[in-house]
């Protein structure tokens, strides 16, 4: 297999240069002055710049050729057969975007971050309108070059979720939809019947590091292939399956945001860690979507970080460290506290109800807004009033409204999408999981997690990108990917919180 | 300047992955986890080659002649002609080494380091003989590729020191050898008159940090363009211009690990730190050798932060942080404490005086080595022999005696000379500084580093590697390259603390 092992070396060096990359951007995350800002911006564009270049080459092109033939008879699922595929696709997607384009998109998007920066701070749409006009245009563009079957939208979907489709989300989403609206309408007279004051409260930093670094421990989160650290936003990154880092942020006055976040990023960071060490250095060695990848932090955080009976476990042990801010409160109390739903403005504050809204909104104004049924200029009207419908509440202005996120002025166009179909792919695995191993309800009541674990790392983690996001799905759970499974979690959970 | 022009972007984009390199380089050594470091060889070695790859290649070479043509006119010290003189001396000596000797060393070191471990540990330098062995025979090829008119030593050296000369050093040397010699058997019926033992005491690791920033922030060093970290062997990195990090050790038992490395390391960051922005990206953006890069540690370290007059200012502020170590002990006894002069088995535990001796023999055995006039298995004996004569010690085992550096396992040979050049050089730049800003030592009293740095910036810093060494000491100094003033200094100053 000498095309074989030709086009291996090949693709590890490239591998190298993300891996590289990958360690530049932590650092600059965490812990870089910042008068290293501007030196960074030129490395990383250097290294960017030159894995592209080696792998849009001919030379892959006539390698991958020679690959496929003498990967013909194996397996569909070995490593081989799979690498070839895989690489395949992501070739061919490749080579179709013109260089110019990919410069323009990046002179504009970095351009559009300074813009939206502004109309954020000024809360006034009118400045950010022309740039996000430019990048739907310039999206338009890419989504002709990379091309579609049926949906201009399915072009760019599938650069964050290979092979899924603008029209099944749509449908998966209107099911969702048509259960969670009513659900936020009926909850929305008994929202005080939940107190969720005690996470505002005063906790000790070193404290919680401690504790979640206890938790991650237990996990099964290994800190000889990894480690934690600190910065703004929190993150999980890669440099190699036995180099997988997390970071958190630490407020003293919230609870939940280094405890939610670093169970969050623990979730990413299991996963990679759990990729076959056969993957190491090969474009298979990463998660096989990024709705996948969320449906493992998702499943950490919520079905299993948010249950009645992870805390049976942890709670007690919580109440000792934070013997004044939680000995008065109950068990019950706390986990109604962490279940707390309110209707809110902001997407990244929203609780796991609301939070599937947001997306949709967004959804569906990316998608309207490229198939050219809404015009930027109508955008702000259209995101209130898809608020209230949804969620019952206006933003009073833009900032908290329309301008609230970064990524439209990065250009990411969508990706949003992702991160419910996170939420509705971890609840459909974790379904699985328990039906094929019933001790792990229990093993979470006793602070165990190797049963869950060992289930993931066999039947998802372990395949890197060997797999289409909803070929996994599919051949981890024996059924196609569906709403239902986290529709009844959410039903079952909150009807228990809030209607008993 | 079209050619120019091209050939800087070229030079900007290998600046950058060794940029990348020197990134990953730092994380290996303060934060990567232990499962980091396979995945960290191959994303190095990556880097590596595609660098030199970049470098070596004969676009490289037309766009230095097309360049060379168009800077003709420019002055010599201008940044476009010194930038193409200076890469045409790299690119010539780069195409001169074949990549299977490169690839042969890399291999051989890459073993010999593995083999040195054990030879240490059993004490047996039987067991390193033979690779070391291989090691010679290796860069004697290696000096035969890249060429020497008078001595082969003198191929080896200018990897290290462009431009130095062996029979220029060996001149040097015997100088100094003359003087320290007779000076350290002087010394050696008074050695018990000093006392060191005050460096010995508890000093609590947070508060030695927090003194070492304060001395870093008071010579210069900038804290938004650096960082300093932990790491177990001491090292300064350079990303960019801005971007310059230092690491220490710090040892609750002896004061002097992390308080002596933070300035050595901090006069080797304030050098990067102040090199001409003009310059970055660009392979001038570094120091003029080594033997340069270290004259700046070792001024910082030695005649500024072992003088008495930085003492004057320091002592009171270290006494009040440590009181219960330093309460009772005098500026003086602290100040002959921290100049204690020790003939001692191991180089890295040296005093100023002492030190020297260890380099030149590791130099003078280097040269008869590789000119074969010394054998491989010979070299415990000579060792033993040169450690009798210049310092009047012997070690009881070769763990202790030739077998205590790694150096020679990683290959570098020609290497060592560098660390008392930068002694030498270090007193040569400071005196003229102090005569051409008489201010310079009532500043140091005051705890003021401006009219030092200044100097230092205008006639070494900012140039970076624009000129050979010795012509960067000739043009700052108005004088050649000599060892008389470092003599004078030691001779002054360890004539006051032990002859009076």
């Amino acid at each position: 297999m000498i095309q074989l092992t030709r086009l291996k070396s090949k693709l590890a060096e490239i591998c190298d240069l993300k891996g590289a990359a990958s360690v530049l951007g932590w650092d600059q995350q965490t812990y870089m002055p910042p008068g290293g800002a501007n030196a960074r911006a030129e490395q990383l564009a250097t290294l960017e710049k030159l894995s592209h270049e080696m792998f849009v080459s001919a030379e892959m092109g006539e390698l991958l050729e020679g690959a496929a033939a003498e990967v013909s008879a194996l397996a569909y699922d070995s490593d081989e057969a799979s690498l070839v595929r895989v690489t395949r696709r992501d070739y061919d997607k490749a080579r179709k975007i013109p260089p110019a384009l990919v410069a323009e998109i990046a002179r504009t998007t970095s351009l559009g971050m300074e813009v939206w920066v502004k109309a954020k701070a000024e809360s006034n749409f009118a400045v950010f309108q022309p740039i996000l006009q430019k990048i739907y245009q310039l999206h338009q563009a890419l989504a002709n070059c990379l091309g579609f079957e049926e949906r201009m939208y399915d072009a760019l979907l599938d650069q964050y979720e290979p092979d899924m489709k603008t029209s099944a989300l749509e449908e998966i989403f209107a099911n969702l939809k048509a259960e969670l609206v009513p659900m936020v309408h009926a909850l929305s007279d008994k929202l005080n019947s939940v107190d969720g004051s005690v996470l505002h409260r005063h906790y000790d930093g070193q404290k919680q590091w401690d504790f979640g670094t206890e938790v991650l421990k237990r996990f099964g989160y290994d800190f000889e292939k990894g480690r934690q650290d600190k910065s703004v936003h929190p993150f999980t990154t890669s440099f190699s399956i036995n180099d997988v880092r997390i970071t958190t942020h630490v407020d003293e006055n919230f609870l939940s945001s280094a405890l939610f976040g670093t169970l969050h990023e623990g979730g990413h960071a299991l996963y990679d860690q759990g990729i076959s060490p056969s993957l190491e250095r090969s474009p298979l060695s990463a998660g096989a979507s990024l709705g996948i990848h969320e449906s493992q932090s998702r499943l950490w955080e919520n079905p299993v970080g948010r249950s009645l009976g992870f805390w049976k476990f942890f709670y007690p042990r919580l109440q000792s460290i934070f013997p004044d801010s939680l000995a008065p409160v109950s068990l019950e109390a706390f986990y109604q506290a962490i279940n707390r739903v309110q209707p809110s403005l902001i997407r990244v504050e929203a609780d796991e109800i609301t939070y599937n809204l947001h997306i949709m909104i967004r959804f569906e104004l990316e998608v309207d807004l490229l198939e050219e049924r809404l015009k930027v200029a109508d955008l702000p009207a259209a995101w209130n009033a898809r608020m209230k419908d949804y969620l019952g509440i206006v933003p009073s202005k833009d900032a908290e409204g329309v301008l609230q996120d970064v990524h439209w002025s990065h250009g990411l166009i969508g990706y949003f999408p992702t991160y419910s179909l996170g939420n509705l792919i971890s609840v459909q695995l974790f379904e699985q999981a328990k039906a094929e191993n019933r001790d792990i309800p229990s093993q979470i009541e006793r602070g165990h997690f190797s049963g869950l674990l060992e289930w993931l790392r066999t039947h998802v983690h372990r395949h890197g990108r060997k797999f289409l996001p909803l070929e996994l799905v599919e051949r981890a759970t024996g059924s196609h990917f569906r709403a239902e499974p986290y529709i009844d979690y959410l039903k079952n959970k909150y009807s228990e919180i809030y209607l008993t």
